[in-house]
């Protein structure tokens, strides 16, 4: 029986349990395949995922929710953002009552452009005080390397947050409380898509001042939709904003940069695709329901509404120089 | 007669000049050597600084202030940050009247702590609307490659800005227009000094969380500084603040983040300013001088503080991560 479960033992999944183990909390890990819980099991490894980083003896690993969700008085959900619902649907009996829920998915999902902890409350039917979710510039291997790293969990209940941040906090991981969901979810979404186009501007042989550029008018358009939703705009200067945004934008490690920068080069998404085992990256999704997203809530996107011409209309990445170049001189705002 | 007169020919005076002459305009470029006026106009090369760009043939060199400077309408001074003053005095009585004086020095004065516009109208005694600054994600080398740009010219006269802003727009240069001088200039000083720490990080081994960590936290520290002195918050998150920063941080280019590095890697100040030819990084200096600026406004400001310390008092870098991540857990603000 353990305090804390962790659904899903992709590279971050395994890293939080990790994290939280290195903390001195009971924590099972969920592996949707067998032969993944049993090699971290046997091998103190999630050869896959985090090759090279040796798990805590104390981190259990099972591929059976059920034994995995038993007790649990805070259940951390690590699965893809698009896959989130279709997850938790099956889950969901299993969860422990008043069991804090925990997102580390980052996106909008498509259809219904809701935020992550928004499905996990359409499902679960949880309050949404219950929910809470974990962003900051958190590259995962650097993290499960034992480097020092800052992080944000955000709760409306901010006592919640409190006491999940106690159960992560250890010598390489320094989590900060904040109250504002919406803002971190949001931070966290937009920033895959603007890592597509600093990926693109790396392709295409840009330096830093391209990069810088769009880091910053990326982080304020979404800073625009996050107020358009609710989001405190201090949020968007933080760690789970700019913090997640130039750790994702300036790391070859992310694979939003690293697929954008393949488009840079003049592949095709299937190429890309192709090259990355068959993943697309999730910038590529999530740019269209956060542009829908920023339409029906009037908000202008101009970097978005590139990346998704680029990804969906066959747009051509070379012109998005000239396009967000040649406008109307104005003041900064 | 020039229209326009660039003082001090580095790769940031001369990149600035290029870009006035790829405008569309008459400039001459004042260099303190005549060997380096006589190689621009001879060669439409400054060897030393831009090695490999070629400059507009109608870029006009010389290394006679008086020459430079007879009929000017606008002058940019493109000296480094501690002898703009020293500088300054020799040229005063030179300076046509009503000229836009431009600084693109980024620092804070030794000892008067001043702000580098205020060290200009200290000197020359104009008003301060005459005196405008260039700022934002700029390193030189990359513009000079005509590489697409966004800039920030702060200007207390918002028609001098505009006017300024018609004199250096062109395919690869987009400047954006604002008021808030302060900000702007000590978001150009701050930078330097987190770049120091960037460096300080990366030579320790440290990846993108960690950078990312540093600028966003540094950006926060930077912000209260320059809210202390009477800028609007808004500029750190711009092209100014962010947007230099990040760009100063992330690129390999940059003398502070490699200047940085130095020191992380085991270095002492002397051996690094050594392999550097002699040359000290800015933020090396800025950084007592900022230090100073925030304790006499009451600002706490603990990344500058670490850099001062490493820089000026032998503390070791190492002891760097666990300074700032081993402090009490706390909500993000």
């Amino acid at each position: 029986m353990a305090e804390i479960t962790v659904l899903g033992a992709g590279s971050w999944g395994t890293t939080f349990a990790k994290v939280m183990a290195d903390s001195g909390r009971e924590v099972t890990l969920w592996a949707r395949r067998g032969s993944v819980s049993e090699a971290i099991e046997r091998h103190r490894e999630n050869a896959e995922y985090l090759p090279g980083v040796r798990l805590p003896d104390t981190l259990r690993s099972t591929s059976d929710p059920r034994v995995a969700l038993d007790g649990a008085h805070t259940v951390v959900l690590a699965v893809p953002s698009q896959s989130l619902r279709h997850n938790l649907a099956a889950w969901s009996s299993l969860l422990p009552p008043d069991a804090t829920l925990v997102s580390l998915a980052k996106g909008v999902e498509l259809g219904t452009l809701k935020r992550m902890s928004e499905v996990v409350v359409d499902i679960t039917g949880v309050d949404e005080d219950r929910v809470a979710v974990v962003s900051g510039p958190n590259l995962a291997l650097e993290i499960a390397q034992e480097q020092p790293t800052a992080s944000v969990i955000a709760c409306r209940d901010h006592d919640r947050a409190v006491a999940l941040q106690e159960l992560c906090t250890n010598s390489y991981f320094r989590p900060y409380t904040i109250t504002d969901v919406i803002g971190c979810e949001i931070g966290g979404a937009c920033k895959n898509v603007i890592a597509l186009s600093c990926g693109m501007a790396t392709g295409l042989g840009f330096g830093a001042n391209t990069l810088a550029t769009l880091i910053t008018r990326g982080l304020a358009e979404t800073a625009r939709l996050g107020a358009a939703l609710g989001a405190d705009p201090l949020t968007f200067s933080g760690l789970a904003g700019l913090g997640d945004l130039v750790a994702t934008c300036s790391s070859p490690l992310s694979r939003n940069r690293t697929f954008g920068a393949r488009l840079g080069k003049g592949e095709t998404v299937a190429q890309a695709q192709a090259a990355a085992q068959g993943q697309v990256a999730e910038g590529v999704k999530s740019c269209s329901s956060i542009r829908e997203l920023a339409q029906r809530h009037g908000v202008e996107m101009p970097i978005t509404e590139v990346v998704h011409r680029v990804c969906h209309d066959g747009f051509d990445p070379r012109e998005m120089a000239g396009e967000l170049i040649g406008r109307k001189t104005k003041p900064e705002r």
